[in-house]
């Protein structure tokens, strides 16, 4: 069933310990979009200038990703640039021109509003609920944040909080959003503002989900090689969502759903190694399903005991 | 069947942000014997000074836990103090008093020789040859070791390790042991240098378990409160020998007995997560074996899917 994804579609200048690109295709919105695209419909809201080359909007069009709602203005697109520390564990941002995200107004098409399930990017807490408020029929909800918006915006990320049916976070800023440094007590009180779901992302750690009073952990993946850690995150979250958004699972729950939830952060997890073993979006490129799913197996095989 | 423990018996001091305690019983034979004694009778080898207390003693062989070759000689017994760092994921060193420790000579009674298994504690590289050498018919022997002497020992701890069946380190120590970051390479280059198998502790995010050319991922526990990590590891390293010396695996290998690796390093987990619980070696005063099956089949709910 189909997707309605939202965040950033933005160029990006990368530094690693294994090389530097000075521009290529990146943001929250495309890393989601294409992850998700491996497993249901995917319909993308966002905005770009008039920089935005051709070859990108084939990259996204070719796995099917609709783009009806990715707006074009006049101006240049969002540019992130960042350096990464030799182990990777930590990135330094040395350049964010916002261009033309600075005035995103998030417009959904008219026949973006009926889709199933909806993911919300990291952008401003007010527009995720702008977003929400536009679809009809949502069965499930759900999105990312930053610790920007959890410091600066709180009173308006706790009013978006409570509509979805999920969160995804990384470990700092549900410490942070929480105001508790142990996981598990962080978890329940986050679980109290809203959310049904949360998932605790912890980098090459994995990912803790929380939800129905029990928790689950989804290993990382051990990678021979990281290349390039940037949007492992927002695949993380792609893969989540979108095979949730396969199965048709809704907010509901229930035995059988709590699999699924499994499974889904299992994907995610799958989803985000392979982000990091090449630059930017490029393991997109050539990756298929059959290596999704040989590496869901993997992952089978090496927490079975 | 039975297992031979070699490490220090010591007294810490130890501050965390739940609280101080100036001196209690501590040491990595002390932490390692306590959790292998839920799973096979122990035998323990070390030193202690005159000032060895008596309920100290009794906590050990109330365990069922052979003393007879823990030495008792004049002077101080081995003191280490430290501190936690507020989130616990670092510790200073404020004193190290080796006392009798320093001049600690492992000599193994005549009826420990013909134990099966064997676990070295973290002890200078040689000391553990020695150990070894006495023993007679061992089915499986490991240990640990540490930061110290693989930058200023290397030598005689590489021609220590070519005689073990496993190695148990923590990741920063396989790093500086193999020269490489990732894990996955630095365990294939550890697996050259004798041991069949490697167990990489991850503290808190669990370990990582790599023989016969696969790895398995075993999970931290995810505690509600922390109280003190000191001991965790080597917990971990009494679970996991303690769990293959009652079955009764043996250094062959083999499919059957790759469940049983596995197994080991998950009752690792559970029995380095106790350990955490309360101060010092308290958790183990009370900690029964239907608890640790309890949190067993936990960490089995916890990472199904």
């Amino acid at each position: 069933m189909s997707l309605v994804v939202v965040g950033s579609v933005a160029y990006d200048g990368v530094e690693t310990p294994h090389g530097k690109v000075d521009r290529m295709l990146g943001g929250a919105a495309t890393y989601i979009g294409l992850a998700a695209s491996y497993f249901a419909p995917v319909k993308i809201v966002a905005v770009v200038g008039d920089d935005f080359a051709l070859e990108d909007v084939d990259l996204l069009a070719g796995k099917g990703i609709d783009l009806e709602g990715l707006e074009r203005v006049p101006g240049k697109t969002f540019f992130w640039e960042g350096r990464y520390s030799a182990d990777m564990n930590d990135r330094e941002t040395l350049r964010t021109d916002l261009n033309v995200f600075a005035d995103f107004q998030p417009k959904l098409p008219e026949r973006y509003r009926a889709a199933p399930y909806l993911l919300l990017g990291n952008i401003q807490p007010a527009l995720q609920r702008g977003v929400r408020e536009q679809m009809n029929g949502v069965k499930l909800a759900g999105g990312d944040t930053m610790n920007y918006w959890i410091r600066d915006y709180r009173e308006e990320l706790l009013e978006t909080l409570r509509e979805w049916d999920f969160l995804l976070i990384n470990d700092s800023e549900a410490r942070m959003l929480s105001g508790e440094h142990n996981l598990r007590r962080a978890a329940a009180k986050i679980l109290d503002m809203g959310p049904r779901t949360l998932v605790v992302k912890r980098g090459e750690y994995g990912a803790i989900l929380f939800t129905e009073g029990r928790h689950f952990m989804a290993p990382g993946y051990l990678l021979e090689d990281v290349f390039d850690p940037t949007g492992a995150g927002d695949c993380f979250a792609g893969g989540f969502i979108g095979y949730l958004a396969e199965r048709g699972v809704n907010a509901g729950g229930g035995a059988v759903d709590l699999q699924d939830w499994r499974r889904a952060a299992i994907y995610g997890s799958v989803m985000g190694s392979f982000c990091c073993e090449q630059f930017g979006v490029d393991r997109f490129r050539t990756l298929t399903r059959d290596e999704v799913e040989d590496r869901y197996r993997e992952f089978k095989a090496c927490t079975d005991f």
